[in-house]
Parts: C-alpha cells; structure tokens; sequence
C-alpha cells in the first residue's frame, strides 16, 4: 500500500522490479537519470554511495538494483523528497537507501567530508533565467534551473564528499563539457570516462556522461557511443535492453 | 617530371586529382591529417589559411581542393619541407599554396599576429621520451614526440596567428582532450566543434577532432561521431567516400 498524493502515479521503473511515484506536475524522471545510473561505476557488495539532486529518488532506486552498499539521496524540495521516501518505503528498501532532505551545500558538513566511494549527480541544467523567462511551475523550475545550486556547487561538494580514489558521476548537456572538466579538475576530479549520447544517427550529442576520480591521473576515455532512436523513430536495440531489459 | 629521392614515391592523394611524395622511412601522411582537412572548416572563395607542423604538406594539399584561398604549410624538418615543395610544383599549384620552413615558434613574428583566417595542426602526439625509447629515425621521432614543440606551444602559436573570429582546428587522440581544451581557453580559443572517431562500433574513440574559435562564446557542439572499419574489417561507407570519393 502506498498513499497517492494529487497527480501522483505509482509507474514501473522500467526494466527493474521496483516501482517509483511520479507526477507530470511536480516530477519525472528523464531519460538522463536512467543513462547515468546505469552509467556510473559502483561497487557491488558493499560501500557508500550518494546521490546529489535526488528529485524523486529515481538514481538511488536504480542504483539499489546495481550495488548492495548504502545509498542516500539528497533532496531539497520536501514535495519531491516526500516522494522518494513513500517510494522507498513502497519498494522494502529497509535502511540500505535514504533519503535526506537538505541542501547539498550542507552535506560535507552534516555527512563528513571523503566518506563516500561513489557520488552521482543529475543536476539543473540551465542557468537561472529571469523572473519573466523561468518555468511558473516552482517544482519543475527548481530541478531545471540553477537556483538553489550552480553547476560549480554540484562539482564541489561532489569533491568533497568523495573519496580519494573515490568516484563522481554527472550527466549534463554536451554544451556544458568544457566548463564541466575545468571545474572538476579544480576541485581535484581528474575526468577518466566520457559517454556521449546521440538522440539519432547523424545527429548531434544531447546527452553527456562523465565519470572521474578524485586524485585520479590524467587518462581519459570516450567510450563507444549511445544512440537513442533508430531512422524509423523506434528505440535501438541498445536503448530497448536500458530501459525494458533483456529479451 | 619530379625528381625522387632515396625510397619516396609519389602517391595519389585518395580521392584528389593530386599527386604527394611520401616516403616510408622519412614521412607518410595518415588518417590523421585526412579527417582534420576534411573537419575543418574552410573559406570556400578566398581567405588564408596556415597549417603548423605539415610535415610533406598534406593537409595543405587537401585544403586546396576545399578553397581557393591562400595556403601556407610550416615545417621545421627541411627534409619534409623539400618533399612538400616538390609535390606542390608537381601538383601545379603555383603561389595560391606555399610552404615555409621553420620553426612555427617564430611565425607570428614573421608572418605577423592575427592575420589568418584558419590554422590547422597535426602535433607531435607523444611527450619526448628519454633518449632510449626514442624512435631511433630521427625524421620520425621529430614527427611524433614534442622535441620542437609541446602541445601548448602549438596551441599558443595558433591563437598568436589566428584573426578574432578566425578558427583553429586540431587533431590528437582523445586522451589529450582535456589538456586541449583548457589550453585552447587559457589562449582565447573557445572550442566550438567536436568530432569522435571510433576504430569500429563498440570500441573506444582513437582520434579527436577539435575545432575552436578565437574569442568565440561559450557553445559546444559534439557532432555525430565517424567509424572507421565496418566488423568484417572493410571501411565503413563513410570512410571509403573520405578515401577514395563518392562512388
């Protein structure tokens, strides 16, 4: 049993046996979320993983299917992080997958700094536009838009959480890359793995990966790409397995 | 009539009407050079155009079928000026393209500053190893280690030469992408274009493709990426059409 608030659904986390709550009003995951959980290095029978902007707890879920260690989500928005723990509750995670709800400017503080082996981060991908120009809906506006925290707050408390010889993960614009890799080489983030991600053949990137490693040496791959849709507008055979698993 | 000398031979230039010496224990062109001539983007009618570090003058012999502009190739091995020289008479090209040689560190003195409209470089792609490991071929290891110049010396003598607006375009292995793009920014060139060349589907990128425009803005495209062997081993569709011409 699960309490539905509003517009809320309770919808299949695609390939997983979990379930997540959503709203079309308040939060959804995207696509970006599913690549980067899926993305990301972790480990598998134990350690401390957390993920930053957490919205609905959609990164966290996917990562409890990938690694037995501890998980948090941090949140900043009570809506969505009241979301993410009715569905934690809902999918009998016990005390292996959190959720806090806070600004992530306070976490180093609140957690400890270096405790974590794996930070992720799906943050807002526009910079704050003004009063006239941002979404209305105050939810959507928040998760999209650098407002509680820029690009560079994400990068450095990703830092600070992490590990040394720990790992931090991001999806983002491809637009963004070069600011990206200059911040986290700054705070000590050597980029090791870039995916890019191409909505079709012959098009350009629109999704971007990337994964480093704190103190980690300089050794950068770009991995084969992703392609999301085939000519005809069906999902590859690669993006089918992501999101609807093996046949 | 063209005068060889010791093992040189005088190759086609793939799909070009044009002629190139080359020579298997002095200097042979690679795919490298092909797809940044073919990358880069060039003034169709007029202009100047600068490649640093041409080694037989390849790329500028690929720019002339792209522009009628004019064309300067550098090379500080006079070995590999020579070879250039003699194919750019062979090829009748006249004074539209012409070859320098030197040391590119000395071009914005003598050619002055902000005066071309694309410059273009292959580097030396590997740091100089200790004397031990150097390639024993002198001709080759100058081609191949930063003896004469580092990455950044190349990077800071394309901004030196290059007009505000103008673009500078490189090819490297994508290792070295993150060192490019924070030089490139650090001497006011804002990369703009990025291109990934896999050796085959499922493999990791070997050639990076970098486009940047001098005090350009902020605006990252990464373009659709280019495989270079289909998985039986013949090149792709696209790479026989960059090799040998539409069919």
């Amino acid at each position: 049993m699960v309490q539905l608030k509003g517009d809320e659904r309770l919808d299949y986390l695609l390939a997983e046996d979990l379930r997540i709550i959503q709203s079309p009003s308040v939060f959804a995951f995207s696509l970006d979320a599913v690549l980067l959980a899926r993305f990301v290095y972790v480990p598998i029978q134990k350690g401390h993983l957390i993920d930053l902007c957490s919205g609905n707890g959609v990164i966290p879920l996917f990562l409890s299917t990938r690694s037995k260690g501890q998980i948090t989500g941090v949140e900043i928005q009570e809506r969505l992080y009241d979301m993410a723990i009715r569905s934690f509750e809902y999918n009998k995670l016990g005390s292996r997958v959190q959720m806090i709800h806070g600004d992530i400017k306070e976490m180093p503080a609140r957690l400890g700094k270096e405790k974590y082996d794996v930070v992720t981060c799906n943050p807002p991908y526009f910079p704050t536009p003004s009063k006239e120009e941002m979404n209305e809906n105050e939810h959507l506006a928040i998760a999209r838009h650098e407002i509680y925290c820029t690009l560079e707050d994400t990068i450095r408390i990703s830092s600070h959480l992490v590990k040394q010889g720990g790992k931090v993960a991001f999806v983002h614009r491809p637009g963004r890359l070069l600011d990206i890799v200059t911040l986290m080489r700054n705070y000590r983030l050597e980029p090791k793995r870039i995916q890019l991600v191409y909505p079709k053949k012959g098009k350009e990137a629109n999704i971007l990966l990337i994964e480093a490693i704190k103190d980690g040496k300089a050794d950068l791959k770009i991995l084969s790409p992703l392609y999301v849709y085939e000519e005809n507008n069906e999902y590859t055979p690669e993006m089918q397995e992501i999101l609807y698993g093996k046949k």
